[in-house]
């Protein structure tokens, strides 16, 4: 495949800013040893930057990241790109405003994903970042399109950039890896806020236009322009 | 707007104090991403030094803080200040003995604002620091004075430092903002602890005249004269 | 008081252990802010080392300990010695064989403590460090010899080095100031796994002579001769 | 006993190996204080490397590493070896195709163990890395055999490299020490997963013919090759 030297430079880019996002998944507690992973859509390219399979987050370099193609392919990089690539290449080719996906077992958002219950929109945070219940996608085995499938459809049947995949863990989307990792860190923030919340009662609902008018405000005010 | 040179210097004084607090939020997990903020009260002015928005703990430097005025308006600074900055300037404009203001959605404490429940005094340490126990506040949506006057009034019909804002999490303040920062970390603290005893069973009560004791000592005796 | 040079090389030597005992505290997440201290008696004096009120675990040093008597009377240093400094020196005076104590209001110690409840001897861990289970002692409000008092009135009854004051925290002695920290680890870490184990059921018992057994073996055989 | 100088540059590595190996126990929060150790079989000799008995975490280093051999008694090191020699001894000495073992009390996995009850299978991440249920093994006394028998017994009745030794905590074993400490890691976290899970309802079940499918696919596939 040949690149021009400015989709190289984007990859090189990437690589680098890939491999240091996965630092925020260990400082968030969001993976132990090697079990979660971000990838980052080449702008531009059919391509994507993602993390080796099985190799520790302290080894993780920019030299060690692999581009694939968006069906999985491996196309740079020494190593085998991570078991979930195909889950991530698949979210890639049917959503084009994606830019970034993360994928975690983090510990509360998977216990919700074990009992295949959406977490409910209890939280003023939760209507800011998620637009509502967090959704539970199907119960699908590795190998084949299966996960991607399960993700995809669920994400377009809701606001929320993260889906609790059944029986197995979160999977999250942003319009850039930073996004994605973001999704990632507060989906577990909320699933624990909200477990936490259940075990001793039962949270005071949110009504729906209150819902709305927190994610409207939210993704249009908050942070610098 | 026209400053001293006394008030200047102030400024700068609480400008690196209060991003350093920030710190203290990281410390003791009371955040995730960029989800608390904390301000301080220019002592003598009607200003307020406060975290900008949407910025990572990991980037906030004493130059990065933004002054408004105690109506939330930007006086200094390049960035957009924290999209609570209008609830911290409520606080500030009713209640003058404060000079510290602290907001996060730590896991325990936002649990019970969930519920709606205010955290019971069943130990020694919340009879010390709070009086009684921990009030939840209105269920306010953000974007005028809603979430500032449910703080006000509710802190004004107890002894508590800290209100525990309905679905939403808690507000502390105090002398200073590290007396705030002490208030954010403790009611943590204390709402985890309950928490985790109210799941086996029921605490035994503390009766109001030793509440009473203990809060009068603790406010009189504890720490350096 | 007039001290031989031993007493002063010793209290030095004490001073700057019995600090370096506080980071243990905080990386095993005994305690918050400033609520946990560490005291070590002066052999063959009637003197004790204790952390100073109110002052930050980061902030202290060797220099900032103090010395007081054994009825909490300062003898040596610049700082108000620890509100809690009465139940040390009740402690030292009249328990002979301790020569540290350590208090905190670590969570899931103290959650065990609001309830009145002692913590059930159902793992080998429990049996081999506290001999059987872990005993709660009385209510008791601070300013007087009340909390030493049942402090020492319930571990005479015992073979644990730890005791849950009601409503309180966790108090735990050791031969050394070191041996009361460990004591004071190792209860918060079976508080929890307890706790945990019975939130879905309950843990199997275990016989009254095993515990016998577990416990007279690891208090002779454990460790290095 | 003479060693070939192969088998003394064996031994030298693994020393370090293995020291550096408890710093993933510490990192992961699966110890306190000195509760946990990692050992590893000298290929070739009738010889393991393992941890010293009650020595802090902070002061291992390869030179206070102990081999003994694979009836626990000390053939080099100047510290006495851990107390829960004889049981890895056993291991080795039953299961030949172990080359690690490591013993935790870690908090959710010890609080099945308390109960007696087996970690169900309801994650992909079980399926993957044991292959079913984690299986809890007899209650045995410290002292002679009936730990290690009850372990190796326990082990060969599933495909799981771990087991929940009742009321007492898990040992984990693997080809290499790194892979037992990689077990002892999952089944933890799983552990844990699984625990929260229950606590709102009841996980939905995977299939045996699924847990099948991940667990041959995991085994042959993931990693790098």
């Amino acid at each position: 495949m040949t690149l021009t030297a400015q989709a190289r430079g984007t990859i090189a880019e990437l690589k680098e800013s890939v491999a240091r996002l996965h630092s925020e998944l260990t400082r968030n507690e969001l993976v132990v040893w090697t079990s979660g992973n971000v990838s980052a859509r080449v702008p531009g390219e059919d391509l994507m930057v993602i993390k080796p399979s099985g190799v520790s987050y302290d080894d993780l370099t920019p030299d060690t990241m692999v581009v694939t193609d968006l069906h999985g392919k491996l196309v740079h990089g020494e190593l085998a790109p991570s078991s979930d690539t195909a889950a991530h290449a698949y979210v890639y080719r049917h959503l084009p405003e994606v830019g970034g996906v993360v994928h975690t077992h983090s510990t509360y958002a998977t216990a919700w994903a074990a009992r295949g219950e959406p977490i409910p929109c209890v939280l003023t945070m939760i209507a800011d970042e998620f637009g509502g219940e967090i959704p539970v996608g199907p119960f699908a085995l590795i190998g084949d399109d299966s996960i991607g499938r399960g993700i995809v459809e669920t994400l377009r049947a809701t606001r929320s950039p993260a889906v609790l995949m059944r029986n197995h863990g979160p999977f999250t989307v942003g319009a850039t890896a930073r996004d994605a990792v973001k999704a990632a860190v507060m989906v577990e923030d909320v699933a624990r806020t909200v477990h936490i919340a259940h075990q001793l009662g039962t949270p005071v609902p949110l009504s729906g236009s209150d819902v709305d008018r927190l994610h409207a405000r939210y993704q249009n005010v908050y942070g610098q322009r």
